[in-house]
C-alpha cells in the first residue's frame, strides 16, 4: 500500500509533532450532543446527563494484530474503531466518543497516516461516534494503535457477562469463523507474492472471508433489534477472541456450564468450501477463529419465541449447572470439553 | 532492573493472555462511588451523575518516552499514571478512573510486569483513581503503555486553554526544568556504566532532579488550593512538553500574545548548579525542558492579591494583545520570540 514509489511522500519530520496532530485532526468535527469539547485541550469534556457511561479500550500492534503487507491502512483504521465500538455494543450500550492514539516509526510518510485516519474517520462517521482526543508519537519500530471508546446506556439496559442463568439459551448473531479463514487466505497470497510478485491473485472465491478479515463491522443493529423485540439478554459478550473463549468467559463469570451444539454453529457457505480447500476442520475454525465481532448472548428460555425464525440470531446451545462443565456436543453426539485458545493461540500452530 | 540473573523469571507464555490479565489485575479493587463495574467485562460502567466528564489519553513508547536502562519499571508505571491525571488536573477536574493498556515483547518476564503494575497501582491509590479496564498484549519490540484517564468536574469549574484575556497574568506552580536535567544526569550515568559497570555513582547532588524525572507527581493539591482562594484560572494547561510550548498553546487558543520574564521563571537551586556543571544555559532548560507536570495558568489581574506571596505560585509574565506576539523578556531586557520546541526536539540536539 505504501510502497508505490510514485506517490507523494512527506516525511513526518517535516511536520513535527504538533504540526502532524493539526494536519490529521483539523477536519474533525463533533456531532454528539454530549461532546462539549473535543480535540485541542488537555482533555475532552463530555456530558452524559442521567445515562451511565461505558468505557472500553484496545491496543493493536503491527506484526501481532495486523500485517500491513495485506492490511491496507484505511482498512486498519476502520477496523481499529470497529473492534472498540463492538465492545460497547456488547454491553448493550451506544458508542458515543472515541480517543485515538498512534505511535509510528519514521518509515511511515504523512500520506500513510492520512490513509489510516481516513479509515478511522469513516468508521467514526459510520458508527456515529465523535473523535474527541488522542496522542500521536513516534515508535522505534512499526505501528501501534490504541483506541478507547465511550458509550452511554440507561442503567437498566446494560448487559454484563455475569448474568447467564442455568437454563438460558445461548444465541449468536451472524456467522463465525470467516474472519480467521480470510486471514489464512491473505497469508497464503502473501507467500505466493513473495515467490512471484507478478502474480495477480483471483480472490473472488474468498471475497466474503477477506472482507470479514479486512473490513469487519460491529453489530450496530442488534441493540435496536433486541429493543424492538422487548428482549434483554441475561448476559452478552462480543466474539473477538473466538466463540470458545467467549463462551468460557460467560460461563465463568455467570457461574454456569454450557452445551454448545456443533451442528447449530452458523457458518457461511464460502467458509465450508475454503476449509475443504485448506483441509482444515471447519468446527475448529468456527469455535476458535475469532475477530468475527458478532454478539454472543444468553436469553431466558421463555424468550425463545421472540427470536425464533429471526435471521439475525441462531440458538447454538444452552447453559447448564456449573458442575456439568463446558462442552461441545459434536454431530456424532460425543461431548468434548471446550478450551479457551483464542485466535493468537491458533496462529501459533 | 530486570537483568539480575538470580531473580525469578516466569515466562509470559506460561500464563497466556487471559492468565496474565488475571494475574495482574486480581487484586485491583475500586473505591470511586461512580465506578459501577470495573475490570472484567467488555467495558467498564461508570456513573458521573450531574458532573461533566473529562477524558485524556497518553501513549508511552520504550526508547522514545522512557529508557528502561535507568527507569525502574515501578517508577515507569507510576509516572505513566501521573502523566495522565496531570491532564485531568489541568482541566480543573478531579481524576476518577483510568484504563491501562500494555504491549510487551517476550523478553519481559511476568515479574517485570508485576513491578510495572505495582507502580501503576501505587499511583492509582495515591491519586484516588480506580483502574477500570485495559488491554494486555504482546509487541514485536519493546514496551508500549497506553493510559486513558477520566475525571469529573462541575461544568462551571472546568478551565480550557482558550480563556486567557489580553491583560491576564501568567502563573506557574512549583519550579520547572528539573525533570529534563534529571534525564541528562541519568543519560550521562548510563554512558559511564557502559564504560565501567563496576562504577558506583554518587547521585546525591542530583537527587531532586532525578526524582523529578523518575518519580514526578501531578499537582493534585492545586485545584483545592484554587478553590480555597476562590480563584478560577481563565485558562490552564499542564507543563508536559515545556513551558515555551505550553505558553504558545495558551496564546494560540486564547488569541492573545504573551511576555514571559526570564528573571521570574522559578528554578530549583540544584538545577542552577547542575546546569553550570553541564555548561547548559539554565533558561533554555527551564523553558524547553518539559515533563515537569506543573500547572501553568492565567488569572485576571484583579485576582493577583489572592496568590501574592503564596509559595505554590509564581507570576512569570502577562498576556498581551495577539498582535504583540509571544516573547521572552531576558534579564538584559531584550525581547526574544518564544518557539515551541518541546522536549523531543531538545532531545535531538
Amino acid at each position: 500500500m505504501i510502497e508505490d514509489k510514485n506517490q507523494q511522500r512527506t516525511s513526518l519530520g517535516n511536520l513535527g509533532e504538533f504540526g502532524l496532530i493539526e494536519h490529521l485532526t483539523h477536519d474533525i468535527t463533533t456531532a454528539q450532543p454530549g461532546t462539549l469539547k473535543g480535540i485541542g485541550d488537555d482533555g475532552a469534556v463530555l456530558d452524559f446527563k442521567d445515562k451511565k457511561i461505558v468505557v472500553s479500550t484496545d491496543l493493536l500492534v503491527e506484526g501481532v494484530h495486523f500485517d500491513l503487507a495485506y492490511m491496507p491502512l484505511k482498512h486498519l483504521g476502520y477496523k481499529a474503531v470497529v473492534v472498540n465500538v463492538s465492545d460497547i455494543y456488547a454491553m448493550n450500550a451506544k458508542p458515543t466518543q472515541i480517543t485515538v492514539s498512534i505511535a509510528v516509526s519514521n518509515r511511515f510518510p504523512v500520506e500513510a497516516l492520512d490513509e489510516l485516519y481516513d479509515g478511522i474517520k469513516l468508521a467514526a462517521k459510520s458508527y456515529g461516534v465523535d473523535i474527541v482526543g488522542g496522542d500521536t508519537t513516534s515508535s522505534q519500530k512499526g505501528m501501534i494503535l490504541s483506541i478507547t471508546a465511550l458509550g452511554e446506556a440507561n442503567a437498566e439496559d446494560i448487559t454484563y457477562r455475569s448474568g447467564a442463568g442455568e437454563t438460558d439459551l445461548l444465541v449468536v448473531t451472524g456467522d463465525v469463523g470467516a474472519a480467521y479463514m480470510g486471514l489464512k487466505v491473505l497469508e497464503r497470497e502473501k507467500e505466493v507474492f513473495v515467490v512471484n510478485p507478478q502474480n495477480q491473485p483471483d480472490l473472488d472465491a474468498y471475497s466474503y472471508l477477506i472482507e470479514r478479515q479486512l473490513k469487519p463491522e460491529a453489530r450496530q443493529d442488534i441493540n435496536g433489534i433486541l429493543k424492538a423485540l422487548e428482549l434483554k439478554p441475561t448476559a452478552m459478550i462480543d466474539v473477538s477472541d473466538g466463540l470458545s473463549s467467549e463462551i468460557i468467559h460467560l460461563c465463568r463469570q455467570s457461574g454456569v456450564g454450557c452445551n454448545l451444539y456443533e451442528e447449530k454453529i452458523p457458518v457461511d457457505p464460502q467458509l465450508i468450501n475454503v476449509c475443504e480447500e485448506f483441509n482444515i476442520d471447519i468446527t475448529t475454525v468456527a469455535i476458535n477463529g475469532g475477530e468475527d465481532y458478532e454478539l454472543l448472548f444468553t436469553i431466558a428460555m421463555e424468550d425463545f419465541e421472540k427470536i425464533k425464525a429471526n435471521p439475525n440470531f441462531t440458538v447454538i446451545g444452552h447453559m447448564t449447572q456449573e458442575s456439568e462443565g463446558i462442552h461441545l456436543i459434536t454431530r456424532a453426539n460425543t461431548k468434548i470439553p471446550l478450551k479457551a485458545r483464542g485466535w493468537n493461540a491458533l496462529q501459533e500452530e
